[in-house]
């Protein structure tokens, strides 16, 4: 992720780079294998997409987000790791909110929220889903609850 | 397609099957050919849609309806030609409308048209993509252009 | 949906019917229409998803659940209604938990909680979306702060 | 939409914005209701697709048009009412073509045609889908005979 | 998976269940958990697919394979980890092949090779994913390389 | 495809368009049909992905990627051939590997492959689809095969 702004302001972030390359000779096997490399090698949001190609091909559409300064790796990454032999990529502006981190309690031990601030105020508060993952594989509890737990904190909280 | 019923009358099959396999070793290029070589052994409704299976794979769910004495041919192709080491099937009812063909005439040349027939009353009539298709290609015209010609020859032939 | 169950009881239906029709000649326009259509006759679930048909086309898979006694008019409305001329159906089982419902009070007014019930004890407790729709819309509220909300009114409630 | 244009005209505006968001944190329920708050803000063609993201998570890619003046207020909208931490957006033209409506009389009462013109010469003639629905509803007729019954008039309009 | 047969053989399983669950009020960074919960008490081929749901919101299609014997408990994990309140089931058939497990041997270790078999005939030589993987991840050579030198060494081993 | 570039050559193409149409008022049927015309006057990647509309309405996002100096002739056949009033496109990169291409003799004659070359290293070798389909046709070979008999043919050549 960009390190040209200190997350704790709102910005807006001119020098990202969007990506995306068509696949419709691998199998989805090796794509989740992939996706973890190119997250490894420093690329935001890889998602994939169900599209449908020439020849009845179900295919696969590879988005991903990175920073202009990284590009030439992740399209290397690309080229070494699938079956592509293009690339598609444009620039894109990306706004970032304002980030707050802060703990809450629960019976279970304490989760990270993760907080989101526009223009001043506080639009979002988003409990950490590893720490609501790990109470609720430790303590039995449904994952479900654990969310509502900590909504209930973040409201008490405010 | 069963061979028990006349199309030409309504009628409430219920000797045939659902396959169903899931897919994420196998790249989409192959699925185009799969397709083809399932309908040649006389699959009805060969369709793809897109799954997401476990370790981030996007994968492949291949759906076709074939009548229960084609079952075994049928899963020895899917045997063949896909990576899939196990098959789902479930018997399934299907209900198909009485069907008779006629032709209308157009400018560019005559154009089946397929009627389905519900309780005795007309409720689809559906021109043969094919013969559409053909004239689009042969004549230059907008495909869509050549269905609204047929859907106002259907009305009047009404 | 079925009358045969007190919905106060936890029960296993064993008298549901899933409908599934493949359409590829028909604009998706239309299909907003038909959910409507169906779901006013009776129908529970109607869903859609997206299918990969043979000659490139990308098609569309209707789904929907009824009760058997209901089977004949839900088809007569997609024989009606859509481009269809076969319908597929097949029985299928149906757990349904015993449901609750009752009123938690926020301050912009009551929102009724629909609660879910298995093995005699709670597992869901589900705000009604509708309710929290109109709160958001007169109160010029965020849905997602809405619901925030009445799941805290729900944990205050047990 | 765009007022920099008489919508009689054809042509290319260049001075709208692709805005993009991915949701994973977000039920579908609530993802109905923003729709219709980015619509009622002045967005244009907001959609939704799937996409799938890491940890095997099923998404949801949220796309809408507005126009570069827009901008601001949109995105204001998406931090209030989803969960998003980030907006991905870039300047993107649209090529739109000449419009215009005229009325078709059928027996159940008259439905507005809209027409695309390009370079002089209609190619797309669109009934208004409000007025089609409101005949189906009204006078039980088939949503699909209506428009084939709008599609002969148009025929005979030229 | 089912403990009646050994894997040794090819045979036709009578006695699995589909389990369906359609998903609106549930975010996708749960569901990545509950297919793990679910995996963890004995489900097969979980998995998500997209759909359509009433008042425009994009919903989920949750669906699973299990055991008959499996099948009350595998219902607790829905009820207790979604947001459900209703699970449709209903009796599959599931035709396996005879499996047999062999080691390849590669310059990077030695990678277990799964094969299938059709009425005698082996049709399908898989080579084990985690293994591939790991070779992949631990000598920095692309996944798709590990699996072609891998078949070539099923080629040689026939 | 563009001719400012010898393929022989890795380069990046800086004059390519993106474009986009959403479609919500044209079946299927018609896509498959559109897509070949599309290539047919020279766009490259031409995919259909499902979205999901305003009004319930399941939808196709048609993309294809052309040259900035065919732009006009696409956008024409879009008008003519699609419902749409309007088109979306924006400039995009494209990076191509060096393209070389090679024979490998199988036992039921020769395949082309294609080679992508980055950095000066090869790191893809491609069977070509339609030599491997009609091997498989004429031979009756499962496609799998054909695939693995020619990737171990790559692995010698090397």
């Amino acid at each position: 992720m960009s390190q040209r702004f200190a997350h704790g302001e709102e910005h807006l972030d001119h020098e990202m780079t969007k990506v995306e390359v068509n696949l419709d000779d691998m199998p989805g096997e090796w794509l989740g294998y992939v996706m973890e490399k190119l997250f490894d090698c420093g690329a935001n949001d890889v998602f994939y997409s169900s599209i449908y190609m020439k020849k009845n091909r179900p295919g696969v559409l590879l988005q991903l987000l990175c920073d202009r300064t990284n590009l030439d790796e992740i399209k290397s990454v690309l080229f070494r790791e699938t079956t592509t032999l293009g690339i598609r990529h444009f620039p894109i502006s990306v706004h970032r909110l304002a980030r707050k981190f802060y703990q809450v309690e629960t019976e279970w031990g304490s989760v990270t929220v993760k907080q989101g601030i526009h223009e001043g105020k506080v639009v979002e508060n988003a409990p950490e889903y590893e720490d609501c993952r790990e109470i609720a594989e430790k303590h039995h509890v449904p994952i479900k609850e654990v969310y509502k737990i900590v909504w209930e904190k973040i409201l008490d909280h405010k």
